[in-house]
């Protein structure tokens, strides 16, 4: 047998997930043994850009080289123009709370999927996901899921853990590769979805995406799909940012082990050094103790 | 081995599913073999009203019992003066497609429950469902499933499918026993539900309810929650009433067996003989060649 978490240096976070895992299977029934992660930057790389959006912000350059009546509209403008410093500016001013160009970025995001069915969809998403690398650290993004993670969901899947990804981006962006990437099937992602619709016909109808939010998988509405999606409280969550916190506040249990990790992008070398966006879940995991998870100190192996 | 479908009677039916379940274990992978079925007078008995509904109306009672202003309220006062005459009147006014009444029952309904949380909701949906009786069938609640439903979901689950109940009524009602009942475990529980929220605190939080509706899941909605919670098109349906029509349809794919099931409450004698609310369904049926499941004729054992 290998060791377990081979690619985790010794250390607290290493000992910390080895000893929780331990004291579930001595203690907590197969049924209760649930796991939940967050995506974009704990499971994959989210960085510069998370995957998803590189996707989107293609499709909107593509309908902007279809219509040039988009050209001076955003998001499309942007896109077109490949001008990153708007989206960075964007996402800088949904860190700092105003949402006002987030609103105009989402309705573009909207629009780029209207009407077409979940299964074309999944369909683009996968062929997306299969054929482009990331932008600067040469790999394909399919190879940017961190091996350290996909270790700890082996380990907990061997000691009879149900383990669901809890993105705040895209449910079915990311079901098409769930299964080969993290060993977790389709119906364990939960993730943030348009409104969608079905559509009946003589051969079975069809579900087609609307240009309509449904919900943002995100924040305190973790907890909701979590619950609405397992019927259970998890016993570990894990995350890397503000979005998070909810959800790692829900893996608590008065009469259960619980473990909540913290992923901390301090590796400018192998991936990324930043903190924008996860302020606050630091200081959360500093006042409730949860474990952080240092990418530079604690993982000997990044992919 | 027991013989399969012991309870079912030879014929058309109990053909139907078996030679179904072959075909798809001969040619189907494991993890495509989804199968969803309707909760509510398909995998037990929805006469002379559905059992959450006997549930919120002792509710509404007692509430019209601590606060003499509501009893001259409705829904409050058809609760507590027993009036089943509003409620059976509210009811065909729904099948005929006026909601007037619908609504201020539903209103009703959300207020019944509004701040507490999802588990206490679950104790007391657990609770009333362990001890309250049938008012007719000379049964409790719980021993209101049809035995020759749990042998198919048993005779499925032997063959490698999950099933997921697909519930009109309550999600959070149905999954304290869902288990115990039908074998098919809490996070395979679809159905309705009210608004949630969560609510953070220094001991993992709270879920709690809201006067509020989120989504019913009944009618076009069913596909669209089936989609949401398994990514996936379902081989095989079951249902009994116009409800179940989508979900019904959706169950079809151009190169995979398809099973499509409506059963038919033709028993006065040991159930009860209606086909309100069921009338497009059984067009339906016959036009699209959906398999008819006759309770009178195809069911040796009915409970």
């Amino acid at each position: 047998m290998t060791r377990a978490l081979a690619s985790w240096r010794d250390g607290d976070a290493r000992r910390a997930v080895l000893d929780f895992v331990r004291s579930v299977a001595a203690e907590v029934p197969v049924e209760e043994r649930v796991a939940v992660f967050d995506n974009d930057g704990t499971l994959w790389c989210e960085k510069p850009i998370p995957i998803q959006l590189d996707f989107i912000l293609r499709r909107l350059t593509r309908m902007a080289e279809t219509d040039p009546a988009l050209r001076d509209r955003q998001p499309w403008q942007a896109a077109y123009e490949q001008d990153h410093a708007w989206l960075a500016a964007v996402l800088a001013e949904h860190y700092a709370g105003n949402d006002r160009n987030v609103r105009l970025l989402a309705a573009g995001i909207l629009a780029a999927y209207d009407g077409i069915t979940v299964e074309d969809f999944e369909e683009q998403s996968e062929r997306f996901l299969r054929k482009t690398r990331h932008p600067t650290l040469d790999r394909e993004y399919l190879r940017c899921a961190y091996a350290p993670m996909i270790e700890l969901l082996d380990h907990l899947a061997g000691n009879g853990f149900t383990s669901y990804i809890v993105s705040g981006g895209g449910r079915d962006f990311v079901r098409p590769i769930s299964q080969e990437v993290y060993g977790i099937p389709r119906e364990r992602v939960i993730g943030s979805t348009v409104a969608i619709e079905y559509r009946p016909d003589e051969r079975g109808g069809t579900i087609v995406r609307r240009a309509e939010a449904d919900y943002l998988d995100d924040g305190p509405e973790k907890p909701v799909r979590i619950w609405s999606r397992t019927g259970r409280r998890p016993l570990l969550a894990a995350g890397n940012s503000n979005g998070d916190i909810a959800m790692l506040g829900f893996a608590q249990h008065p009469d259960r082990p619980s473990l909540r990790l913290l992923l901390k992008h301090d590796d400018a070398e192998r991936e990324f050094d930043y903190v924008a966006g996860a302020e606050l879940a630091l200081t959360e995991a500093g006042r409730q103790g949860w474990t952080i998870v240092s990418m530079r100190d604690d993982w000997a192996t990044v992919f």
